[in-house]
């Protein structure tokens, strides 16, 4: 039996299967129905290893990360998550890694009721990419370019965390705990419920991978607009912040990667219903700014002044 | 400037944009439109360095093959080919070599009117993971599991010259001339045109990527069937029988893969129609044989004695 055949067994065991669905793994191709009405809404990502985390990372968690940056990207279009596609390559074979690995993955899939429809094995150094594609009803979707002056922007969260967990776990800082940073750089919570909330309010958004500026910045280039954000205003958490003690360190907080929360823009008429949503969800979802008809994003400190920034977001290359 | 952006900048000079790419490259997903009564067919396959070809394959060849082996499968299902999203890990910056994997991947997006809206490029061993969606009417899909009792078996082109490109290739045999059969494992013809033009006539299909016993095995096993074939009746090309004089090795011929030739079935009231295609289109399509109600795949030898064969197909692992 090949891996990706007991990958297959593995996930054909899960309770559900989608009605949308109409041929799944074993052929050449899966058959998908899209429901009338809906666009599709698609993307992909790789996870290397000792790129994107590092060599001795929980297979649980390589296989939880993995799903879980592509649900971020479904997440910051406001898409329904639907079907996926896995390929894995790795070095050997391991039947408690590759199980660790299906069980991460399908912790994601099984609370955002997903089907995986194809995929593939293949023998190499580890590496994983996944396909996902989910629905948005006809215009909906979030846009990086949508975004208007005056327009108010939020971030789902505490932003920073995953970039310190990454420091703590590759043992550039010493720290007696950092639980919650590391659990959020391993097993990030994408942020599909509050997008799903959200179509009805929100027109622009992001998910932050590579850093509150840079992500920003993006929907600032393709909405021809600039930003202020006020560093007060960027939720951190009290893990960070008892870590920092009085000197947060704003580079990192303003430019590491990983978070995968979501920041977004939405018209100042939805202020209170953006606090319903964070209430209702019991998530935390905070105003940071507002969208300029300037050109750049500028972060202000306490005291009016523009705080410099020495590196915006991160460049795997 | 990522490699992605590099990417992405060649693609987008390219003159064909689809009409039912809502939004392309440049956000967090594409947003596609799929046409009502349409279904969506969809398949992924890495093809990594060292195991899906040789360390020094041309740039070119590796981005030719490694769309080429996605348009198959979406052959295999009967599929109009529409859209591709391309993750390529590479090992260090080059553009030269990139420049020429972009022209080998975009020769087949142009020939099928496909368009790349999305991917990713990351760092680490050469490995490239590709995923392709095309459509078909409801319904009309070519399926492993259709075949019946009495239904012609066909097969494309010629069987067993990637498998013989490959031995010359990996130095294996010594040979003066063996151009057509490597150029064969290198640059594999998808049958997407074939399989189109089969749409009204085929119900059952596979792509030939794992060697042909294997590949008509699939087919029985999913539609609880056997089939005869007839070695007298397999094509093969000039190179090869030459190449083997009397004695062509048959092992080598129905186990060795990589051919991506199409096998399919058809009721016997297609058979002038399957001809007919065969003549417009100008590719050998060869009757090799029947499906049978048995349950097993029998190759016969001229004097009508089954062959026995000592492997079936490739398996990566």
């Amino acid at each position: 039996m090949s891996e990706f055949d007991l990958i297959n067994r593995y996930f054909k065991a899960l309770p559900q299967q989608r009605d949308d669905v109409v041929l799944g793994i074993g052929d050449d191709c899966a058959i998908l129905q899209v429901t009338e009405g809906k666009q599709l809404v698609v993307s992909t990502d790789t996870l290397v290893a000792g790129v994107h985390f590092p060599e001795n990372t929980l297979a649980y968690d390589i296989g939880y990360k993995s799903l879980a940056v592509n649900l971020s990207d479904l997440a910051a279009m406001g898409a329904e998550p639907a079907w996926v596609t896995l390929c894995l390559t790795l070095p050997e074979e391991n039947n408690d890694w590759l199980a660790q690995f299906v069980k991460g993955f399908s912790e994601l899939l099984i609370k955002y009721n997903m089907q995986l429809v194809g995929g593939d094995t293949t023998r190499g150094p580890l590496s994983i990419s996944v396909h996902v594609s989910g629905f948005v009803d006809q215009g909906k979707a979030f846009r990086r370019d949508a975004a208007n002056p005056g327009d108010l922007i939020y971030v789902t969260g505490s932003i920073g965390d995953a970039g310190l967990g990454l420091k703590k776990r590759l043992h550039y800082i010493t720290a007696d705990s950092l639980t919650l940073c590391v659990n959020k750089l391993n097993r990030p919570q994408p942020r599909n419920d509050v997008a799903l909330a959200l179509v009805d309010s929100c027109v622009c958004a992001i998910d932050i991978s590579d850093g509150l500026l840079a992500d920003l910045g993006h929907i600032c280039k393709q909405s021809e607009c600039g930003a202020d954000i006020f560093m007060d205003k960027i939720p951190l958490s009290n893990e960070l912040t008892s870590f920092y003690g009085d000197r947060v360190d704003v580079n990192q907080v303003l430019t590491s990667g990983d978070d995968y929360e979501l920041c977004f823009t939405v018209n100042e008429q939805y202020k209170s219903r953006i606090d319903e949503i964070s209430r209702k969800l019991d998530i935390p979802i905070s105003c940071i700014g507002k969208i300029t008809s300037g050109d750049r994003v500028n972060c202000f400190d306490t005291n009016n002044n523009i705080i410099e920034i020495n590196k915006t977001g991160f460049q795997h290359f």
